[in-house]
């Protein structure tokens, strides 16, 4: 894996790179659509890709319950398997075993949890994290970390971060693919020192790129912001950040403000199936009665097949009959949503004026939950 | 409306023909995938027109009660709604009403019934059934017919076929708009007698195409194909023949050897939402632990996007995930499998080797049938 550096925001810490993998490069700031189980949820790969996604993430936990990591390596791997041609990030399972499973056990050698779909008794170590993202042949994999819940007292922050260095060092010593990257997770809670220790340990070790954990998990906005401001500038220029698991179109305005390269978040699949789609002039809720007659597409000026295709009255109308193309048309729209955001902020940020893109941005989108009356109509 | 016959099979009734309306031109046999809610379940309109379809079914019962036929024609007609730009033929929902609303009184008026989704009551006469059509203006409208269950005695044949012809010439009627096509539709149950009686009355009043209904629905397969071998040679040469909510491959052909030139079915959609796929060399149930590890594709050979790119494992797990593109990959393979059998059959039908094919065909599904463990070792 290579990282370019290619601008930098005069304004602010925003920039603006590229990430060469074995299977493609990415443009960063990039969001990676989430496809937990081997599919982005609703979208073909082919339409995945030319809605403007240059990678995904993949689940490891998931992969790994079902339908087993050493069954996707004997079919290809999980990009073959998937039908997926571009790079490939794959997280370590941690987060899925601290949020979806029943964690039974953390020690320093592993993990032990129970599978959230029979129930059966699994055994994750770093070694064993990297032996399956391996198997699953990733183009970036992630180290094992140990998350925390939120609030978390200092002394709990401290255990899991000093658990989460030995972690990356067993998972760097396990690695022995060299062709697929790997990322360090920075965790340390909300305690700035322990922040900086976190990613201390990391560079310490030296990896391809560095992620920051532990963010987004029900703590106020301003915490989030100050945390980044005070860790994403200790990590290496020279190497990819990643924010894990955000966020909101105005969570990665934020986290590009503060540096950040790479975001992941279900958000926009998710809401397409649950009829709640991104505007640039705020949110529909389309199976409201308001859209009923509505001859207009999702968002005007929307360059997405299902905005070209079809009116919020037919995309109403699906959504209240329970169609699966609701699912795919809505899941089109906001992927699309999210990447022409991806490419506003490139844009911006070449340009030099991610200061005022930011300023504008945040701007109107208070003024749509101000107006925002989407919900009260039903 | 135009039909035009080009070619007939010396061994048997089997003919090929080109059906052109004001939305493009019908090759039949032709096989229309079931679009009752305003689309195709599972498929973009792209989809299935890349797939070989000329020509899909919207069901006017469910247009009706949602969203509307108003509402549809106000936003421009069901093509433009649901974006499908080829011919569509439109049933008159009286199979509908017979089958899945709560029926409430018939009488030679029309028919009171309860909606399946929220239990309003509703009115349908064959005036109304002609303008929701209009409304929704599709290429092909259906007259409405009064459906009766299997077994009916002579009488209640006898009385829903008078019903049937009086429906008919009043449909015929209240037509106003003459670019769309009207078929009427033959009843009388499995009483020869009758079904001539029915061919009679239609071809007094003169449709644009005529359809043979109330088959399939639960006769032994020979009532079916007596019925159709007594019916169809009194139908006009000249127009097209159409066999409603018919049905697997194997009474495709069978209707096809018997002079039937359209078809329709939810099957091929229905089933590949069910993981049952369609294949030459039997059903293939995705689940089935055999297919857990399986490289090959759904059917080898087949052209369809399914099997150009994904595997019977991959397929195995998305359906066992319960993810979507279960649903979309297995409809893709299963509308391409039914297209894939109209071809081979007009190909026959245009080559003079009908005959043969339908008994290759016949014997390879019995065989199937024989050796089918499918859905044993689940």
């Amino acid at each position: 894996m290579k990282y370019e550096l290619t601008a930098k925001d005069p304004g602010c810490d925003a920039r603006l790179g590229k990430i060469t993998t074995p299977h493609g490069t990415i443009r960063t700031p990039a969001f990676m659509p989430v496809g937990t189980q081997g599919t982005v949820k609703g979208a073909l790969p082919e339409q995945v890709r030319s809605l403007g996604a240059d990678i995904i993430l993949g689940n490891t936990y998931h992969l790994y319950l079902r339908p087993g990591h050493q069954l996707i390596a004997a079919l290809g791997g999980l990009h073959k398997f998937m039908n997926w041609q571009g790079p490939i990030l794959t997280d370590s399972g941690g987060f899925q075993i601290y949020s979806l499973s029943k964690l039974r056990k953390i020690d320093d050698e592993g993990a032990v949890f129970q599978s959230h779909i029979d129930g059966s008794r699994h055994f994750l170590t770093p070694e064993k994290a990297v032996e399956i993202q391996q198997a699953l042949g990733s183009d970036i994999m992630m180290c094992l970390d140990e998350c925390i819940a939120y609030p978390a007292d200092r002394k709990r922050a401290q255990e899991a971060l000093a658990r989460t260095a030995q972690w990356a060092r067993r998972c760097r010593d396990a690695q022995t693919n060299r062709e697929q990257a790997l990322f360090g997770i920075v965790q340390g809670g909300f305690y700035p020192d322990l922040r900086r220790q976190g990613v201390e340990d990391l560079r310490a070790i030296g990896f391809d790129g560095y992620a920051v954990g532990g963010l987004s998990v029900g703590e106020p906005k301003e915490a989030m912001m100050e945390t980044l401001s005070r860790t994403v500038p200790l990590l290496p220029e020279d190497a990819p950040r990643y924010l894990m698991g955000v966020g909101t179109p105005e969570d990665i305005v934020e986290g590009v403000f503060h540096g950040i390269d790479m975001f992941d978040c279900v958000m926009p699949t998710r809401s397409a199936r649950n009829g709640l789609l991104f505007t640039n002039s705020g949110k529909v809720v389309i199976r409201n009665a308001r859209y009923r007659e509505d001859h207009a597409p999702i968002e005007s000026g929307c360059d997405c097949y299902t905005c070209r295709n079809y009116s919020r009255a037919y995309l109403r109308h699906l959504y209240v009959s329970g169609e699966i193309l609701a699912m795919v048309l809505n899941t089109i729209h906001n992927l699309r949503y999210y990447q022409r955001h991806m490419e506003g902020i490139r844009e911006a940020v070449a340009n030099g004026t991610f200061v005022k893109f930011r300023r504008d941005f945040l701007s109107r989108e208070k003024n749509d939950g101000e107006n925002a009356a989407d919900n009260r109509d039903i």
